[in-house]
């Protein structure tokens, strides 16, 4: 495989056990180098679950499958493989998703609606309708509340690194754990950027109040990063909540009582997200890119990804190359509102332009100082509002082109 | 400079004089390379005009003054230069157009108005207000109907080749000559993909029946074409109609009057177009996507597009692999209506898959076959209505990042 990302972190927190929580991963033979490829949870009884999926007109087997679930809230399994997307399988995905579903039912004595599952990996291959599901007793067996290294592993597809992510909050006076496991690391885009994700608390959260948790989190963090552009056909974040932290009934997303945890977890996403865009496929250099200034926050956020998208943006910043007037052609074809003549850039903090002319003083010099490092601040003003918001991306360098121009021999 | 795209056409046509037009071409210091970066054209009186332009927020000085003149749909001249887009500039942008414009009326004896300005190069770096308009009188002292070699060159930045095409067609009985120059070859994207085109006839058409062949034409060629999704703050492509040829008054952009001349200039700018993609920055294969099966010709475009403007499907495309799975993905992210289960993909006229399956008995090496050459074909129908479009891209390479990450030094 490819060498580690230079972006990746440097530790990683050990995921703790978490009330309610068991998981496994292990290799059954999917991925072709031998690898972990499918991960198992089981969540306690009464587990509450909230997700954000794809928006591709051509999901995956287990999106459809997954969609339809989360309308009833609960969940007792999730079973993920990587190596195959079973995406654009027709028929015969649906059947595996069936044999997979009906399987980890008998096991976990639930019904087949709370199982969850998801699939990464090549698209158009069948799965043997039982291949999955004759792999679960085995993993069934090996569950375990400290089994989060191999879970995080067997998830990944070209990612160099497992990507990981623990927060505390407090609910009342009791103190809960999110904790949180994501992949990339191509076909990363909104919406739903990217991949994979699932994250756990031992929180008693309502369905309903976690889908909206979810949802607002989820536009602050894996809704504000790219790579390329590209849309998975399997994207899937799944947040379950196994209720076993006792602390007062949570009724609603928002108020005093949750600020706690909705920071937390709008914190843990973002650092998911932002390990994905580090593991960017042949990322060098970590781009943030604010943007402020803009008609509304949503219009910012258009403008934040015309930038982080943009081939020419990605590839000057892979070349070192204070390129700023590449910024100016991104924000006039995000298709929102700019004032040109009011448009102030910098980066790394460093003025470049002022009110739609390049500031008198401008020392292109020091901005290629800052553009030699590994992590890239843009920051933009398009001067005609409020909006603001900050996108993640990566820069587009050789290693993209080298995995995704034979990823599959 | 980089070597000439294995893509170029092998052999050119010659450009012919033609009544009501005179140009010419030279270096006048504004590309450090020292060759020619300045071109004026002469239009007879009389000559009608019609354009489009990039829809960037953020055009540059000259698109803005193009946009105010072709109100007027009179032209006399056109003066363009590369080296320098004159975009982002402020006002000192716009002080070099009226400096520009303001000599070429003086020269050409003619309201300002009737005088047309395009710029293509590096942003954000202001050209002297006179630099230009002091190059004019020597630019038209070397007018010549014949100088076409020499204006083809002087708009090229990073071409590896001078684009130019040639038709003839019958007005009545009297036939017209339409010919064409453009340049590519980076930042290229609907809408207006790309760049600068200029092109011109002796046919006498009014203002108003030229802008609607320019669009219709338009729509079907350079808005149908990508090389990396970015648009310029410069595009823009110009007709010019000198009415030096005597035929029957065309009062109409439909017909039978004008059927002839409306397939020929469609087909001027399609080849033109098709030029700019097979000159497109590290382009090493040349893609025509075919949509057919969607809601609308619009949304068969927008699929296309979603098609060729895939960083996924553009590397694995270099890289002559296979990997259909991607064209599943684009056209899942392209935000217009599918159906997954009646999707059909073929590459090189070899079906994949047919109505949301694989075909039975799919040969891939055969596909592998196709994809070893330098031309590629891709159709899909994505099954769920009449619409289709026809969409133009090219590989992506190393060559890409090679020119992009260090464009400017």
């Amino acid at each position: 495989m490819f060498a580690k990302s230079p972006l990746a972190p440097e530790t990683f927190p050990e995921i703790p056990a978490i009330a309610g929580v068991r998981v496994a991963g292990m290799a059954v033979g999917l991925k072709e180098s031998g690898r972990r490829d499918l991960f198992v949870a089981e969540l306690a009884k009464g587990s509450t679950i909230a997700g954000l999926l794809t928006r591709s007109a051509c999901p995956s087997a287990p999106v459809d499958w997954c969609r339809r679930g989360l309308s009833g809230g609960r969940a007792r399994a999730i079973v993920v493989n990587s190596g195959n997307a079973n995406a654009f399988t027709g028929k015969a995905g649906d059947r595996t998703v069936t044999h997979t579903v009906s399987e980890a039912a008998r096991l976990f004595k639930c019904p087949k609606k709370e199982v969850f599952v998801a699939s990464t990996g090549v698209i158009g291959v069948p799965v043997g309708q039982d291949y999955i599901s004759r792999q679960l007793p085995r993993l069934h067996q090996a569950l375990s509340p400290n089994g989060w290294a191999e879970a995080s592993q067997a998830i990944m597809t070209t990612d160099t690194f497992p990507k990981v992510a623990v927060r505390r909050a407090r609910i009342g006076d009791t103190e809960v754990t999110l904790a949180g496991i994501a992949k990339g690391s191509g076909m990363i885009a909104p919406d739903m950027a990217t991949m994979l994700s699932f994250v756990f608390t031992d929180a008693a959260i309502p369905a309903k109040v976690l889908q909206a948790l979810l949802r607002r989190a989820g536009d602050r963090s894996f809704n504000c990063i790219t790579v390329d552009s590209d849309t998975s056909t399997s994207d899937t974040l799944l947040l379950a909540a196994t209720g076993q932290a006792k602390h007062p009934a949570v009724k609603s997303a928002s108020g005093k009582l949750i600020a706690g945890f909705k920071e937390a977890l709008e914190s843990l996403l973002v650092d998911l997200a932002t390990q994905v865009v580090k593991d960017g496929e042949g990322a060098q250099k970590f781009v943030t890119i604010d943007v402020k200034g803009a008609a509304t926050d949503a219009a910012a956020r258009r403008i934040g990804l015309a930038i982080g998208n943009s081939p020419l943006v990605k590839t000057a910043i892979a070349g070192g190359d204070a390129n700023w007037g590449r910024i100016v052609m991104a924000v006039g074809k995000a298709g929102e509102k700019a004032d040109r003549d009011r448009l102030s850039i910098s980066f790394g903090g460093i003025a470049i332009t002022r009110r739609g002319k390049r500031v008198p003083d401008y020392d292109e010099s020091k901005v290629e100082q800052h553009l030699r490092g590994k992590s890239i601040d843009v920051a933009v003003d398009v001067g005609v509002g409020k909006g603001a918001a900050r996108v993640w991306t990566c820069d587009l360098t050789h290693g993209y082109i080298e995995i995704n121009a034979d990823y599959r021999t």
